[in-house]
């Protein structure tokens, strides 16, 4: 961030408070306009679907263990046979050998791949768009900003390929990714941006981890991703979204203080962020522009939910 | 489903065990190749995105209280100062009055809007495609026909809006949903259905349930649905997947045995279902056509997931 | 409460803040000397063990339906073999036909029979003993007056069987009980409260329930308990924790304003309270004095605890 | 176990199948006669209680990753005073700074400190007493050998202080404790047993976690505990249940094959075992027989219960 602006108008630099009006709850997923999405339909070029999302097993968080791992339980199976029988009133008597499955899932909503809800965040007491952070609460969860807002983000995609582009299987721990290098990321790629698209930035690291992983290491604790420095191109190019294949979109450790660069995206900008992405294949192929469909879980009041994005390449 | 057949006959009527391949785990969805993709994303005309999940409150199962409600629980919020601080060294150094809203969701896979997997359902012991019900432990869930398998559903969807072909704001409880209404409805409405289209019905049900919540009663324990005299129809126009805006596609009650229609088309045709969707928004749009994505979690050995499905009109 | 009192004194009356060090978190448990415990060990007469806990089933909360049911689910059965045999290192080789069964269960802390930590209410900004209410956070929970300070409560526990002496199987829904009556009861029956001692009251509210779901009906919305003018009996006999047969120890409708009693005994006195207990099988075996054991889990944090209280006539 | 016994006498040695009933589900709980619990009233000598329950934290399984740790979040706090307004009809309207703070466990049943249900094992397709390993069902849990059928446990304990016995601090990693071992510490403890007592062996295990765990190092995977020649003491002082300070009473690995101890002690006998309890305390004081309480929740077709048990000393 320039450290010249006067200290009143950084406050306000890249800000989009009250752009959509004063009840927004949705910010840059304003751009995606139905006229966008209908031309982006004409994005993909071979129809092949790439699924983003990560499995989702008994891992522990790489945030921190306050995040407990996902888990599924067994709700029935075919242990369950005269349970069946007992609701043959309504779902009819069954033959034998006929039964159900059922599980149970329990999950942290920013584990995983997931999606940033935009009252993840809170920064000087507010919220995207002034809302207090009193409007989250224990029981309630999210009155403003919710996940269950989104719908879902439907539009064109763009891969902007970090490692690749310096030659590298992943970038290093603590890496910060700024301006500068995404413009030529974007324009060695040949890559157009236009303001409502979805950027995807891939560093590798989901590769990182699973290298460690199969060497029987322990994952890099510091990760590559945003520093505050990337902020000058997000607002040249205005995404409707931001995602990464990290933890966090940004860097870790964060720059300066603590989520400096979700403060800047989700407080300041209203930009959902989608992380933990699986962007190998997209690699793999080479496909850098896609039809792009990410839609959450309308957790009503939640802060996040786990996704599987799609992108049609 | 015709009395006169021979019963060996009858027990391979429209089965595609073995169609893809002895190890085939993904079914109908085979037929959406990359080619046929490509061609439906020209289905939209308007690029409306309409989100066919429900939202996930604290509601009960509409099927069983075996089954508990979805719930959310707060994992963080702003009354955790303290501990962002404490995670200075990865995540930074909070300023005052910054913080993350975090949540942690517990749901059933099969409540509220979701997709089962093949692996839900069993007969005669078996999975689609003869894999053993075996396959299916309680410790790590399905190690054939998981959700996980299906990475996406990406291409062309139609919805057959039965309730307002019928003149009524939702078909009775109970009602059957059988091939010649299915076709009567399709040309009415003057949709065509390619193989690997995924179909949607719609029964009102959703409606129906609304009504008598607004009006303090309690929801019919009854459902509208596919009946078995259905498969006629499938067979004939060989869809993808299946979904409507009832509990269990079928009605309820099952005809003539424990979800016998589920047995039809999951075991025997290898259909995936799609169930509890909002088609309220379709409808009064009158889409009956779109470009259809469902996306759900790769939940590793899953019976099924939550989903919010994306139509683009 | 006395109206006469000036609002100073009232502020203070009943307090036991400071009463054991600025820094307690136990309350009147620490009326419980290891010399009154000894000698209390001499109460059982013929050493029957009565369980007061209510069965863990997936019901309702009778509070609400915020708190979603307690749930148990499979994480392993006989379906898993094979993963036992993966466990070989560490557990050994199963024969054929061995194997474990284990599970999962989820609970809100409040549902069913359980005890509430000191730090579940706070009034006027403060828990017992002067703590702010902000030393609960949501993902530590409660750095103050956590269950986990209980440890165990062990010692003589008194019945005060109030349905019995009024000569009714339960009282009415919102009946409030007082001072005068809870000693025309304790007078009757004969019974002797110490101070430390664990007074258990039976207002048959669980046998209302119970019968209302025999006859198919909805167990009743009101509930009879302790209203706000018990305080002086309590003040005479000063017990170290108070325990009922309905949801909140107290009457519902709560007196005057919310969770009142609460207020008074858990905020203002440091009494834990324990609620939902099943008090039938100690009534019927007129059984009105017992040594008294409840033993919450080491939650830490927590604001309360499921329990299994144990009474040795 | 002896090699010469005929294997048909072999399989009945120690057996308790019968001896209470064909439909007995509380083996060796049955020799806890009321006589003997009044008596074993008089066992201690200062009234101080030890609470052998660790704390419940977000620790992960000491056993394997397949049971995600302990976990507590918030259902409700200081935050959600609206929404204890909108409970004003039942519950009162709040003053200004009153409220509730809440929670939501979710436990595997047998991480931390925790009492095995006779259904948590299975040998030779059988639970105690006979039962088949189907009884016991993924939706609906155990039908028989429930954790609920327990109630309390409750009569004389003693412990067994193998570890200081031996004068270390703890016992090496699968260090197998043996019938003349027990003998001995028992006889230079100079503690009698009597048929009916719960017996707990120190090992020293927990201290071994807790110094790697300050030590910033891996607990020892491997664990001393029960090996199989330990049956013979058993079988002659005939305990009511047993318990340790490690994760499965029986040493790890197990000897010869899966669970062989659990299979000789909760199969063959019909005995609760109670695992991971923190008997530091009670060695310090050296405190070597007492009254014990330990009273699993009543989950209805539980294979185990977390527990806090209770010893007065």
């Amino acid at each position: 961030m320039s450290t010249d602006t006067p200290p009143a108008a950084e406050a306000l630099r890249g800000s989009n408070w009250g752009r959509w009006g004063e009840s927004d709850e949705r910010g840059t997923l304003n751009l995606i306009t139905d006229e966008k999405r209908l031309a982006d339909l004409g994005t993909p070029r071979t129809g092949r679907v790439f699924s983003l999302g990560k499995e989702l097993l008994r891992q522990p968080s790489s945030v921190g263990d306050y995040r407990t791992p996902f888990q599924r339980t067994t709700l029935a199976s075919q242990s369950d046979e005269a349970f069946w029988e007992a609701m043959a009133e309504r779902m009819g008597t069954p033959a034998p050998g006929t039964g159900a499955n059922e599980d149970v899932v329990i999950t942290p909503t920013h584990n995983g791949t997931h999606m940033d809800a935009l009252c993840h965040v809170y920064d000087d007491g507010s919220l995207y768009n002034g809302f207090p952070r009193e409007s989250f609460t224990s029981l309630g969860g999210a009155q403003r900003n919710s996940i269950h807002r989104v719908g879902g983000i439907v539009g064109r995609g763009v891969l902007l390929d970090v490692a690749t582009y310096l030659g590298v299987d992943w970038l290093e721990p603590s890496f910060h990714i700024e301006s500068a290098l995404l413009e030529e990321v974007r324009a060695a790629q040949g890559t157009r941006i236009r303001p409502g698209d979805v950027v995807l930035i891939r560093t590798g690291h989901g590769e990182a981890v699973a290298y460690a992983k199969k060497m029987g290491e322990e994952p890099p604790r510091m990760q590559p991703g945003l520093g505050l420095a990337s902020m000058d191109f997000f607002d040249a190019c205005e995404p409707a979204a931001v995602g990464a294949d990290n933890s966090a979109v940004e860097c870790i450790p964060c720059e300066e203080r603590f989520l400096s660069v979700h403060v800047q995206l989700i407080v300041r900008r209203g930009i959902h962020l989608i992380e933990n992405l699986d962007l190998s294949e997209l690699a793999a192929a080479n496909c850098r522009d896609f039809f792009f469909v990410a839609a959450p879980l309308k957790i009503v009041g939640g802060t996040g939910s786990p996704i599987n994005p799609i992108a049609i390449g």
